[in-house]
């Protein structure tokens, strides 16, 4: 049945898919800043971290109202309190590609990232382009079958997190303790941000095949 | 009027608080394995967090039924909903306490800590248990007054992080890159942790005040 509140869950659906749209934009182009010394897109990516931020609030909002004024109950109710939760992973995904612009800012008009380290940091945010690009897809409920591949984009950014670790513990790293510090934070905060992915996709997995198995037409509502 | 329903949300409360004592301990234990090379008490740490992850199952649990079941408005609403954040943020504080345990584990029997770091590492500790302790008061007293204090002890945990950055990045440090690598990641941790307490506290006193909490600002910026 179409109603006024299955038309505003929708609409907080869609805010819920802006919000994935805006902190997989902010990790790639973080991650290009970041290779390429560019610090014109280092900027964008942190003075774009507001809309993320005033979206989260905004959504927030209105998954309260929601559950004050109508009362749902059951897979409704699931569904309101998990965007609570979805929101708040998905600010702290924008904070980290903006954690990572600021590296590129800082080291400006250098590089961040000495020559040996670029292809694993470059992978990193290719894993984190296809992770979050699989979670639009859990979330809008395009396709709730991707929880295997969505563990194994997981795992890979763990592999490469160890591998940067490699990379600096060597006895031929020769970019020093600065450079050091910053890929160690730098494997933190894409390690983070798939891991707060992970969390997205799981939550919205849950109320999919914890309340009604098989395709749905929207992630955020699956009742209907 | 007393009734069932606010005995549960005393309940709920009393679990809350519960989480609060259990990652206070955690984060102090951590710091003394830390600091003392101590591999007992870094393993007591890590094999207690299982019983803050239940702790937050069964209250994020509990606070969903009452939500479905009594469709509390207003503030009771407000109260539920605040604690599913609550308790999101204090098992993360637990996993930040485990993470620095495990620092500890992995060098046994060598301190992972070199000796001109330990004063900091104490001193974030310290910030730590009093911050804590504070966010305590607040969550069991609604003690409001206790935001500005609150507020100037994360500042003191991050001034304190740029101390152990420039301490591992003089020209003195000779302890090598995998020792700058713990210190940046513990650096790390004990800052998230602060940054969790004080989300708890504004949180908390958002429901008494009505003003919303503002975004945790990371003092670091805009260096790191």
């Amino acid at each position: 049945m179409r109603d006024v509140f299955h038309d505003e869950l929708d609409e907080i659906g869609a805010g819920v898919a802006e919000m994935i749209r805006l902190v997989a934009v902010a990790m790639a182009k973080a991650t290009d800043a970041l290779l390429d010394a560019d610090l014109a897109r280092a900027e964008q990516v942190i003075e774009a971290d507001v809309k993320v931020d005033d979206l989260r609030v905004e959504l927030e909002d209105r998954a309260f109202q929601m559950i004050a004024r109508q009362q749902p109950v059951a897979t409704d109710l699931r569904v309101l309190i998990t965007t609570l939760h979805l929101v708040a992973d998905l600010e702290r995904m924008g904070d980290l590609a903006l954690h990572v612009a600021k590296i590129a800012r800082l080291r400006f008009p250098d590089a961040a990232v000495p020559e040996e380290a670029r292809d694993v940091i470059a992978q990193m945010g290719e894993v984190a382009r296809s992770l979050v690009t699989k979670v639009g897809d859990v979330v809008e409920g395009r396709d709730v079958s991707l929880a295997q591949a969505i563990e194994a984009e997981d795992d890979s950014m763990d592999a490469l997190r160890r591998k940067l670790f490699t990379l600096v513990l060597s006895p031929r790293w020769a970019h020093g303790t600065e450079a050091a510090i910053d890929m160690t934070l730098l494997g933190r905060y894409y390690e983070r941000y798939a891991d707060h992915a992970v969390a997205v996709a799981r939550r919205t997995i849950f109320i999919v095949t914890g309340e009604r198995p098989g395709p749905i037409t929207n992630g955020l509502s699956p009742q209907r």
